[in-house]
């Protein structure tokens, strides 16, 4: 593995080793006061962040210093974009600098991979970790809902995951999609079909239209955050009528299997998508997903930056 | 003590403790080339900032990096806020994504002692700091200002300060007002009727509306930085007003007792609350105040996070 | 050297022993994965940015931290600006707060001397070091494409080089007009007059209006990023005017040497002040300057803070 760009290129192989990888680093450091591992030391990472996000951004800079890298952190309100510089120049440049890996958001689908192709040279160019472009992918954060997944539910084969909600702008959902299948699992999307994706049917996947009928049958059930901001025009629905549609209540918990789990990426908008006390649930795992996003990205900059598992192997 | 959420909290013991802490720290890094203690590896410190303020910020930050703890800096403009996520689940986000502490300003009263509640869990939580909640509290603040007085005064024992100006909107004012009185100093408040809080008669101090009356008899004047952004409608004096009648001018100076000295919290607006020259005598405190911050902050780190006091009692 | 505000202040040893020091940090870390010098191990620099710079502050904060450094990063917008504290205040602010150097990059010409200045004290005071104050200086720039100029062409002794563009509004080429004349090479600008400053003619350097005329005598040509929000009214040459005539476009490249190579200190506009191929190719040195500027940089924060070179001369 060069970069983490997107889930469909991760074979079970390598999907399963990232996440024993975080296991592995979760062991190393759970119940430690001192949690710092000297693995990356001497290591420059830098995220390069052109959409806000708190909780990525954190996640990634916990990783990278428990492991003793150097996190430098960019974003794009301080960039040299307002002076007119292209995004491959300022990569390039940020490679030039000293980044071994480059973390990015960019709100164009497809970026990370444009920058892993910009910033490639001879002797190999920075790792880049795709932290969401676009509509497109979000691999790491697929990655601990994966782990999560695999925790709670003891394994994803034939496991029956249902992802809920605005498909259409989710790079959630994408990168979940393709991953949960390759672990095994079967997805179904539940959604309306305007907030589905044009090409759904070549997903490995199953679509529904009704919440209800779906969740009886379901292992875990995957909230989405509601992207209202992009869904505007009658085309869509209004926010009344998703949360009423697809809004996982207080009710609808109780047509779940004992055993079923409850996932969301957050930020949360409770009350939306989610019912007030069903983030607090002891069957949600929103928690569990952030703790463990600080393990899995700590596993990808690893082989990564490092290329070797935790036990020794190549 | 789990958290710092209020000087109304601290025992005389344990408020002289951290500032002969602070001290000890003060003492091992003064002077030394080389300011980096081992104290806090593998420690995670999270400044969660809903208001500017690059002062307390970068303090808590050098506190934080001399005792080699992982800071991470989180600021309102990036965070999940843009998003509608709430407060509560973004600060038991951060503490998911490996927070060991939680340095937390934000506009409205009462935030920190809330956050303190929310995060709490059944193996602990994490350490909350109050570094400034509304008009409320500002405990760091006020423990570098006992500190600083003590260093000047000897001992804060019978000692008469007048807190000056501002008091209605002033956390600096309130966290002083206790801190200073538990330590055995005998407070006056000097400000108009209408700048000073409804119930200030339930403090334990003196309050007087005459400046230049208080002014001899006094062994220190803790000026307070002007909120004008808070002062509209007729109800508050005007800023000229305000100079002439609550400003430390050079002539008010000459009032004061030789060895009184002259606090300010900063930022200072020079020629309103402050004469120019005033903020640069020798009286005055305003940058012994700043390094001393630093190491009243790495003490309440220490004590938060490690428990102990450096001379190693429990 | 206890600053460093201009390259105008520097004599040919001390600029020469900078290169050379940056050198062997080059070579202490090339190739090396893990890049990490203890340096500077318990020393505080804070980057101070009033004006927005991705490059800068990523350079000297790479700089900083693979010398071990604590590098703290402030910015204007959450600065205590906005509350009217005064700059002499703020910066002197922040040296009571732990900095030892202050790296300073200000809209105001002149701004990183004043704050040498205001922050100097009978034990020392911080090193301040100029990142760009208004059209002024940014030294490290200048030294930095020093050392690439050095690296490519063997030796600046007797070398012509043309400093292209924008000259009024360039503290780039301010300091590279001194820095390269002090090393020994001969510096043409070539600008219209209405973009070079008045008081040129004093200036160590040949002055020519006709970029075509110039090329072929050249060893160098140093681009510079037009400053487009400067350039307001029709004193001015028009966007596609500049470009015509002053950008160096594939036709110009023909027209030089075939060993002379071509600078941009970034952020580029391709198709305006540089052609797009032009900056590709391998005659260019943008990305080596950027490389350079890092272990300029180290070199820089090396002298100014532990004021001996890494041969363990004084």
């Amino acid at each position: 593995m060069r970069h983490l760009l997107s889930t469909a290129d991760l074979s079970v192989d390598e999907a399963t080793e990232l996440l024993d990888e975080a296991e592995r680093f979760e062991q190393a450091l759970t119940g430690r006061e001192v949690r710092k591992l000297p693995t990356l030391r001497g290591r420059t990472v830098m995220t390069v962040f052109y959409e806000n996000s708190t909780r990525t951004r954190v996640s990634f800079e916990v990783a990278g210093k428990w492991m003793s890298a150097d996190v430098i952190n960019v974003s794009a309100s301080s960039s040299s974009v307002g002076k007119g510089e292209s995004l491959r120049d300022t990569v390039k440049t940020l490679h030039a600098a000293g980044a071994d890996a480059l973390i990015v958001r960019h709100p164009a689908s497809g970026a990370a991979h444009q920058i892993a192709e910009w910033t490639a040279t001879e002797s190999g160019g920075p790792a880049v970790i795709n932290a969401g472009d676009g509509m497109h992918e979000h691999p790491t954060q697929a990655l601990l809902d994966a782990l999560t997944l695999r925790q709670r539910l003891g394994s994803l084969q034939g496991r029956r995951i249902a992802i809920v909600g605005d498909i259409l702008h989710s790079r959630v959902a994408r990168s979940n999609a393709h991953l949960l299948s390759t672990l095994g699992a079967e997805v179904v999307l539940v959604a309306p079909q305007t907030l589905l994706p044009v090409g759904v049917e070549q997903w490995p996947v199953l679509v529904s239209h009704d919440l209800d009928a779906e969740l009886a049958a379901v292992d875990a059930v995957m909230m989405l955050r509601v992207q209202a901001e992009r869904m505007t025009g009658g085309f869509f629905p209004s926010a009344r009528e998703y949360s009423v549609r697809f809004g996982l209540n207080e009710r609808r918990m109780g047509l779940l299997a004992d055993d079923a789990v409850v996932l969301h990426p957050g930020p949360m908008l409770r009350g939306m998508e989610i019912g007030y006390s069903v983030a607090d649930s002891p069957r949600a795992t929103v928690l569990e997903q952030v703790r463990n996003g600080v393990h899995v990205r700590m596993a990808v900059l690893f082989r990564l930056l490092v290329g070797t598992d935790s036990s020794g192997a190549q």
